[in-house]
């Protein structure tokens, strides 16, 4: 039986700790959280879990994991005692608030050997899997373009633009569908409400092949939309998440070059084919994901979504701020 | 009675030569083609009409407009002539294939005092029209952002890239509605087929107050998309030129400021109200321009679409260009 | 303070206990429910409201207002016990599973002169109370037709068939709108799971003007649709009850006879107009109608959704099971 | 080489002569109509072909085939003078004004033993081509409903009701891919223009198994739509005609029942599954058929939509006549 901790019961710990308390290889023993309200609420469901207002968790040798589900300014401090004191760590993204800060805790849970989950939620959804399972095999062939819109009109945040708001959901699963390649990042935006900060923003990741990645984020749209284009060389597929069935389509569409003679020779026509769209199961992605990191921790191995994941985030949320400074310049990763 | 010859009778010829010579006010004398089988057609559908091989229009003295329908490359030469011989030109888009042949008509037509009108057709479309009628009046308030895609599986082109390809719309109305303010220019892409020419294009446009314009160019699309977002401080708007009806949607959202104490003490709300989809006219954009243009032949008056918007465009696609080659870099316009 | 007895804490009884329980001018003194793992529910939630296993509520002497969200078969007996003992009440619909019962609970509540309100929660959303209101100020001139289609893959059902499963929503909220003036009924259907029961339907109801309604029932549509359609002499109104925004839309659009000559003789054109779609309020159905109730019952007045308008749902209900038989034949109301 | 003539070169006529013109197995030698004007424009548009104001077709020696495409009252007249001659026809929809006439038809080309062809286009769509594949291989399993919708504002007609305007094709439709077992039509409509005709009408037909189909009809809609519905035991079709692509959405999904016990024991649940949509063709459904009428025409076979094709299509309308008059009583065919 894992025993588990959990450190932060504020808008994502109630689900962290609804899923764990029911996983029949894990045991919630201890939640700890500041705010006496929202502790009252924790002692309130979960009658049989010790509830705390300081850290009794991170150093606790009743405790083989801790979850941090705390703001992201504490997360790093948080993860490295846990760490320090030989436990497993599952943390919410974005994992730190600097690459400097994740790179430590890459090579600390590597040295203690303790697995490390940046919780990705997205990644654990039936319709990124489906699109993972359907890249993998190479139905697409190679990769031509990541194109994705995630806009709408939201709050307009106070301290963080809309790249590090809405980005790390679209970086993360760009990362783990197209794999760790990304080359440089090219970002362009503009705030209108005196902040400083960006409400509309437009990012390119470039790769070392011809394969181009770009978001577009904007908290200023009068229309919602979270779409998702990748462009193959065999295949194209369109992911809706706003649909509430065929999220995925997958077109059997392409353009193919039938003659090269030469700069001005070649030509290319385009082939049109059937459309498809597979069913998805309506499995909840979060246990999907506690499920997973419980067999990793059962087997000892490394989540795909670690530490190194965790730090490629972070360094692309990095480099769009340095290219938003330099103009739109591209940076190197 | 306008004397009206035409050169060039191949793709868009016919249009001119049908809107021209049903026009009350003009009279199509002439139409030079050097193919013979297109010189056929033209005397079996204007059997009044004089048809020749050479060009016998632009120097000729019983021609008083001259309409250059001809590829892009021939454009400067034929319009050149025309002015020179004291004839008022529409030619289209775009106008030349480089920014200093436009610069030396736009010089020609005002010593001569000549109208020159490029033909932007889309700029009389009703649905651009009621957009601009709208952005005029103030409707919208300040301009945030312009968000324009248009992408759809099409035939990759050999001579050309995307951006040349489908951009010179998009940049013709994006200077008809937000005015000649645009301050800099940035563009990624890439190719798929060898060519050397990129099939997948975003260019970002600058302006010098918080306004921004992006535009999605891309011939490897599954899906067809002709969608433009304008989004103010007042209202938004929606134009999806692929939708039979609705094609504009005016959403009264925003986002407001509500109170600002500092960098990190700004806070903003939005704000949902109706929405409003305008009726069009069903008029023919060709003809609503041929009826503008024969109104500032007979006013002395130059059109909005003359050559200094047709440079205007010109400069924006060779800023892409530069862009491109220096890897996204900003490039001043 | 009104004192509130609850009878039934299933499936829809929960949500009037939250309701009534938050309400400033009601205090919810009891709740009855036979199944002791539900009473567990109850008490858990609401820790100072008595929980019986038995009916203590239709003749208690400290209650006022008897709520009763039990199955169909036992509306009629508690309804008619809590009338007699001189309480208000409010009855899930449908109101009872007989005309005859309906009517004599209509007697019985006039009698009594209590507040009897069946609990359509539809006619509560701001959907319907902003088309209701568009409809009384005439906006939408003469109405010609109301078309409604209520289609998904649903559960089968084994003890009632599609039109009294889905049509209750759809024929309480024609009442409402169109007045209670529907004069017969046509229904048509066919089951496929041999159970005697139609899971595809279709109900036609005649007005005594040239009004005509219809709705479209089915349990067995790969494709989800509630939509609703209203045309009118002056204007036209759909309302999609899918669409997350613009819920509803107004057509200014319509057809126009310009000319009647006798049989032959009469031509129409049509118009076509503006579209607008009005912002809906997000507030909760239920509570709104709570509201509404308590309104009614302070001032002593009937709800327009009382005893008589459940009677009428029931009748319509009934008129299609005895078309159904007549194989379609019109039945008079 | 099959000699052809043409009756009426009014709105349908010219699609005929270029068809039939263009075919390599047929010679066009004559075009009848007796307006000069349109007979001017015939003559410009086929300067081979003999064009006259009286009728020198349907009797002429050197004419193989006869096109019919002129008034639907005069359909009768001509094909029989035609039949009569031992000429082949082909007669534009609907075949008849009445059903009677039909019969004699029908007698007239078996005993002559005559190809006759009633031009219901839409059978030979890529769409409709595509449909009746799918079902004629069970694809779909046994065939639950069929459900129409062919509604738009459109024109109100002075001479027929919506139904005789609008449901030709539907019915054909249905005809074709359901096979000539319909029974009985029930049907509902009303007028609002004074002509005593009906501009919005539902029909329902009812097959001899559990099949029912249904068809909404309606001049009055402020939206467009042409959607058609196929439910079966296996798999679920839904053809959206305005859909630009992905006209054909395949769905294999549907209701099971899982088990049956008694009237009241019967469970059925849902099941959820992928969804396809089959890339169609782009030829014209016109010369599809002109190319299907030749290969009848030289294999000496009758096509599918032959003149018994074209009877039933007229009783039908026939049938929703006199339901109408009766109210909606079920009439069977």
């Amino acid at each position: 039986m894992i025993r588990v901790g959990l450190v932060g019961f504020g808008y994502w710990g109630p689900n962290l700790a609804r899923i764990f308390s029911a996983h029949p290889g894990c045991r919630l023993v201890r939640i700890c959280e500041p705010r006496e309200e929202r502790r009252k609420l924790a002692e309130l469901q979960y009658p049989g879990v010790e509830v705390a207002a300081e850290d009794h968790i991170t150093k606790a040798s009743d405790i083989d994991v801790v979850l941090v589900a705390t703001p992201v300014h504490t997360h790093f401090e948080l993860t490295r005692q846990a760490l320090r004191h030989g436990k497993h760590v599952w943390v919410e993204k974005p994992f730190t608030s600097t690459a400097d800060q994740a790179r430590e805790l890459v090579d600390l849970a590597a040295d203690r050997r303790l697995t490390l989950l940046v919780d990705h939620t997205f990644l654990f959804t039936s319709a990124v899997r489906e699109i993972k399972k359907r890249v993998s095999t190479g139905e697409l062939g190679d990769l031509y373009y990541y194109d994705s819109v995630r806009i709408n009109l939201g709050l307009v945040q106070q301290d963080v633009n809309v790249i590090w708001d809405l980005a790390p959901h679209d970086f993360s699963i760009m990362d783990h569908l197209l794999g760790p390649r990304a080359r440089a990042v090219s970002a362009q935006g503009r705030g209108h409400f005196g902040t400083g900060l960006e409400d509309v923003a437009y990012v390119t990741v470039m790769y070392d092949d011809d394969l181009i990645a770009h978001f577009h984020l904007n908290w200023l749209s009068p229309v919602k939309l979270r779409r998702t284009v990748l462009g193959g060389s065999e295949k194209m597929l369109v992911w809706d998440d706003l649909e509430p069935e065929e999220k995925i389509k997958i077109y059997d569409k392409g353009a193919e070059v039938t003659s090269t003679e030469g700069a001005y020779g070649a030509k290319a026509s385009y082939r049109v084919g059937d459309m498809f769209s597979p069913a998805l199961g309506d499995d909840e992605a979060l246990a999907a994901e506690a499920e997973y990191f419980v067999r990793c921790l059962v087997l000892g191995q490394q989540p795909h979504n670690d530490s190194h994941a965790g730090l490629r985030i972070v360094e692309l949320l990095e480099a769009t701020d340095r290219s938003l400074a330099a103009k739109g310049a591209l940076v190197e990763l």
